[in-house]
């Protein structure tokens, strides 16, 4: 059996590539899946479809486009990692976590010491709470041990 | 019909009697819910079920505790009301619209036009976007109307 | 128990009223419900939430607005009447039967033999085809009869 | 991760076939399905299981065993592209976008600026309304990049 | 809480009388429904939608008029009792339990001890099986004790 | 895409190895399953879990063990073809009808005309009639077209 | 909104009186329920069905008509309190908890820290483990405060 | 097909090694999954994520990890074998079989004459009953036979 695990939040760093390759280095039956991680394409998203006057109406656009895609990979994964970085409001990380939540959908929440306090929803639905990428990897070691 | 409306978000303004007052004057068949609201009374919710020597321990503990409550009036409410205001993380509004949203539950966003691109995720998902909590009234007026 | 029944589709004649009349003349225990039936405040659903430059955006935000209003009555309602007219595209009265269909809830077609052969996806899926407003008042009180 | 795109709505044009090329030289990981798109052979479709009087009958039963096959390939797809052109009713294309929107499963509209007000219900359900079939074509990369 | 019991099955005894009459007695609160168990109405139940010139026609036009009543009864039943009598095919009985074992909702089975081998499959499903109503009034007795 | 075709209901002739021969000469993309149809073995599938005093008590151990399977079978298939012979009761035919019904799943059901009246609510649920394997190799061959 | 919570487990000692009487002093709108919680009639529930000659047979008959019960009870309610005690098995408790983990319905386990590890997968389901009852009323007092 | 079986419960004897050699000796098409049975590792499943002062801090944070895992398996598996031994309380075990129910997805226990009484609501919505693992690998053997 393949897992599939979608990796939801911050893309100003780069966690995604650490778990990966820890996975790669362990020889897991791991196979990733995340929303579009370029910045810059992920606000265009919607943008072929036409021009949009107001900014809303271009985040809408964009943010619906992307959804295509999200909700799908996040419906038929098997688990997730959700990560909050120190920076920006994150709520697209929060509402991917609600969403993992209202499925039953396991995930794990990725996020330093700091926030443990606003995330404490977040948390409270999740099934580990890592604050390393090396913990996520030695998590995913166990869970999808044969 | 009683229309079941759930109020999710900002704590620290009094958006949430803004709308219930609205709403009382038109005279609606609207009854509401929300998350405990008494910010200390929330953080202490688990409280009595046992002292935890770190705080991801009180935390975790009260969270669950307010997960009973919330996810049952998320569960049987009609729509939700979904409020960001300009202060702190916020992470559990955004949270809540994502479990709206894989329910398939209808909900109105409500914050002002500067949030518009971090919550565009938000937004996509939302059936209505509102700036004021008037709106709001206004838009529960149309949906209720006999 | 009172048979919730949502009655879907053209708003340009009077077959709504001729459906209430006749349950009532016949003392059925029928609830009735629809979606906003007056056609200028149903375009304008949404306006009270900003200006839209494109007609595109009018339209939308009000039928989202419209939306969050018939998908809780469809849900929970016990069976619905779906009326196709004579005139106009009535694309949302065909998308309200699909949406009947994938949830596994009983719909009368209401419709002239005219339209048997474009109609016939949604007749497929309905439980009953009726041509007047009279045959659907007596399928009612057969199926709700003590 | 194959993409399983339903394409649903006018057999009239040529649409399928742009945006299955158009897939095609772009290399994309894509498979597609649709209803039977041979106009006589769908409305003859159950005439193998006998004759029927009255045209209402024909109509009924090829219909049903067309919905043996559209019914699966709806919802076993990961999203649809539903086409509304320019002549005929096109009912069974808004069935089919009402039908995706209660499974809660994504699809493209797709259609001329001429049908907005009277597609506006489909609209609303829809994550994204594209003009042209390459739109499309460009959604569909943006949705499956690796 | 009012238990709300389904009568599924033979229209040719008074086993449903006797049901209700032990459950008076004992003042229980429960409330029954069923298919209308007048046989000559059940099948005309789609008369007046038109004639049908095959017998087909007029048997399926009536059992799916009597469909809109059954499987919404069903659906929001608590529990059912499904009763094989000693005449007919009774296809339908086994229908409905096959019905309520699909959606996972408790029923009771009756019949005598003729019938144990060729309703197995029914038996298997159910989880009880009475051979007189008495029996069927002490089961509901004991479920719905307060 | 292979289509899985569960075949359902009589046992005692050989309709299941017309349909598979009329599906293998056309070459169609179809697999098949069914219950265990060798009558005897399926009486006695129960048998090595311990003798049953009753007759009862080994039906139902049988019919229970025989449920592992076609639960399963049933549940993953894509459409469903229902056998009713001349001879027996067939409430296990009945009942599986009752069973795709209630997961919404398609089936065609095979009989002659003589069982129109009494199968009139398995046929209401269905998607076709027929009357004969040929009839059904041809739908078959129709629904999975490429 | 009265809530409704279903108490599980234990019945060898009065817990359920003792959260009774704390909701009832505390005035909260709170109704319970439970299975039949007399050993005796509950060992019996079946017997009425007729006579079994090996335990098994008498179990089985009883907890199935159990079941009818429970599962109704336990399908409705909106949480459970779920307690272990210090003698026997108890796995009818533990088998509850799997079910409203399964559900996505809330839970409270109830016992004491002596049995912390071997109930460590139902404490990782529930949303909060509680010692004493007075624990159990306080939360309870919490989740449903106006 | 492949038959996926879930084995759960007890890890102090080899009860899965016996049915995986039977079900290889007899060539079936069956793949197993389990949750990971070294016991050493189990418990210290979530240790990685950090220490936890209390042992109920340990043990939850441990059990989460493992359910990251087991529900997973047990929500894609075609059937489970649930095994209770003849020590400790194993209410893992049980909690297993409610998930098992409550999914509605079939089960086998296997188990002692011993415990026929206090697992009498797992054997209730067991659909097999087996002593030895021979049975349980007849019974596979006769479940997945082509």
């Amino acid at each position: 059996m393949n897992w599939k695990v979608y990796l939801a939040g911050e893309i100003h760093s780069d966690w995604r590539q650490q778990i990966m390759e820890g996975v790669q280095v362990a020889g897991l039956p791991v196979v990733f899946s995340s929303a579009v991680t370029d910045h810059q394409a992920s606000d265009a998203a919607g943008d072929v479809l036409g021009d949009q006057e107001r900014s809303f109406g271009r985040d809408h656009q964009s943010a619906k486009v992307n959804a295509i895609r999200t909700r799908t990979l996040i419906q038929t994964c098997d688990l997730g990692v959700i990560r909050f970085g120190d920076q920006y409001k994150q709520w697209n990380a929060a509402f991917d976590a609600g969403y993992f939540a209202a499925l039953g959908k396991p995930y794990i929440s990725l996020h330093s010491e700091d926030h443990v306090h606003p995330l404490k929803e977040v948390d409270a639905a999740a099934l580990a709470w890592a604050q390393t990428t090396e913990q996520v990897v030695e998590v995913l070691k166990y869970v999808v041990r044969e």
